[in-house]
């Protein structure tokens, strides 16, 4: 099988090692200047408007996938009228755009929190007004890692957060006393044939995820899986999914959907049976999927603007290492680093060292 | 760290995907007319006597390693004079002799199979005379996957075998009766740091590996690892090594050792808590060594000609494929697939329903 994904960022990267043990071969598309995925595959520097008169490369691809919520809709779809693309550019329309999404949700009865669309600052104030404080002003579209969100604390922050906002589409949200924010990993076959991940609970620091640990037998996972269940078949979804949850009162409040592998997925890698990348793939080739079994306590830390030295990371049994080839800088993804362990308590321990590794990087962080 | 591997096939492909997510770039170098290494790293095609010219492609890496023990000795030697090479030249020059290995075998107190060097037809006929039958023909260098073997039943077989043998530098070993055939893969790092992996229990047909399964609490494994780290330390060695051994009589006989990642040790990447790959780069780079732990009841079965559908092998739950992107060809290693399962029972029961469906593949093998 032959798979072009659009989107040359670590999750292609993963995608394309996940791939060659499968006999998969990956080819990768992306606009941007540099592309991590370029180290394992051939990367080719595409604008995505230009992207349906690569005739050939088109034509080389047995299916098109992407890894990017930033591929123009239009451009999907064009290239679905001739090629298979999985997921479907429907699916990337839905989940592309905030408001397309919570109303997608609504629909088939996922609970969201209470949110209004915004065109102009006097949506902005009516909409305060209904919702309350704290609320959040988010793009509907191109937002990522807390990226295109603001947090209002009150009516005297509407004007300056409309103005950082630069007028964009927007909608607002109510912000949610959340106990804890979890996410369901889910992969799906054209034929219904479907798998579920353990529900993960994730932390998030300045909107940016820094770790996931997937939870053996949570209460929640039965209802997350009704809800992952319900999404996927309503649109025919092909390809491994996340939902983000906030759990509120007890209850699971959909955040968002991304129609991709996703960042709280990686401890798969070590963690499960199968990875969420090896079951994507599965999924797009239409070859039965992988069981998503928990194998081992787990968890998932990402490296943000920075990495460890390889001999401290390494150091600590059961530590697990994934660079994704990219230049530290603040704020950014660099890698993640998947612990496990043959109990919670040894797990806790090792994560209890790793976090001093951690912190003496940040004191002195690599160049 | 940059990694220059010498050899492109399947242990050179799979050292580039574990290379990855340590962050750890590789280029591969091999001077035949293909090499499946090159779908995920750029391979340079390079005649081994040519490869000291190559200067900047040298300069490039920070370490040299080989995955192919016919990379000649006198040209891993003069790399070794500018360069880091590991494992040494000097280990290679040992274990790529048949005669030199048994020599160093014994010379570190590692019980061998009785046997004789042969450099002609009356050697061969003095030797037989001294080991009986069934003995075995080797040649000393260049053998592989039963390839440069020989089985001599009766002295009649003499002139005929030594034919076929084409004259070439050999050693006559003896028939051991065996009661079973166990590796040992072992990592080393510079300063000592060793780490040994569960035996393995293995299967050979026509001379060529079928099945390995990492063993739980083998009675010897203590003598196992004392040979292996005898034969480590005595040469400094640094890397992943195997040591294959006969077990006659309830003991050791070391029959031969690789100095590189081995099949035998493929099922690491599902079943240890560090695969040999992942443990080769952490030596050969300095850093430390993951823990060899056995995860869970693994199985490992070579696909040899040819592979059955993905559809099937893959519906197996707990069956991760590995295809190396090679063409199928009779008696070609083409790929392996992983069995894991949580207890041994659950293990079994999956391997037998696995070999149904290669037992079909084989009935109808693919183009």
């Amino acid at each position: 099988m032959k798979v072009l994904i659009l989107g040359g960022g670590q999750l292609a990267r993963m995608l394309v090692l996940a791939a060659a043990p499968l006999g998969i071969r990956c080819q990768v598309v992306d606009p941007a200047a540099e592309s991590c995925a370029a180290e394992v595959a051939p990367w080719h520097r595409i604008e995505w408007a230009a992207l349906p008169e690569h005739r050939e490369l088109l034509a080389w691809a047995d299916v098109i996938t992407y890894e990017s919520e930033f591929v123009p809709t239009a451009v999907l779809s064009a290239l679905a009228t001739q090629h298979k693309v999985a997921p479907s550019a429907e699916v990337l329309q839905l989940s592309g755009d905030r408001w397309h999404e919570k109303q997608w949700l609504s629909r088939l009865g996922v609970p969201v929190a209470p949110h209004r669309c915004i065109d102009s600052l006097a949506d902005l104030q009516a909409a305060t007004a209904e919702l309350g404080f704290p609320c959040f002003l988010k793009w509907r579209q191109q937002g990522y890692d807390g990226k295109g969100q603001w947090r209002l604390q009150a009516e005297s922050d509407l004007a300056a957060v409309w103005q950082a906002a630069q007028g964009r589409p927007a909608i607002l949200e109510a912000g949610i006393a959340f106990e804890r924010e979890v996410s369901l990993i889910a992969s799906r076959r054209a034929g219904g044939e479907l798998v579920c991940y353990p529900l993960t609970e994730n932390r998030h620091q300045e909107g940016i995820l820094i770790h996931s640990r997937p939870l053996r037998d949570d209460p929640l996972q039965a209802a997350a899986e009704a809800h992952a269940r319900r999404l996927m078949q309503a649109v025919n979804y092909v390809g491994t999914l996340a939902i983000e949850f906030f759990v509120a009162d007890g209850q699971l409040m959909a955040n968002e959907v991304a129609p991709r592998v996703h960042n709280s997925g990686h401890w798969t890698l070590e963690g499960a049976e199968t990875s969420q990348f090896a079951n994507h793939l599965r999924a797009i080739c239409d070859w039965p999927l992988g069981s998503p079994q928990l194998l081992a306590p787990t968890l998932m830390l990402n490296l943000i603007g920075s990495w460890p030295a390889e001999s401290l990371a390494l150091a600590e049994q059961g530590a697990h290492l994934h660079l994704y080839g990219k230049a530290p800088r603040p704020g950014r993804k660099v890698g993640h680093l998947t612990l496990r362990a043959s109990s919670e308590g040894e797990l806790m321990s090792r994560w209890l060292r790793v976090q001093t590794i951690l912190a003496r990087r940040s004191a002195a962080p690599l160049p």
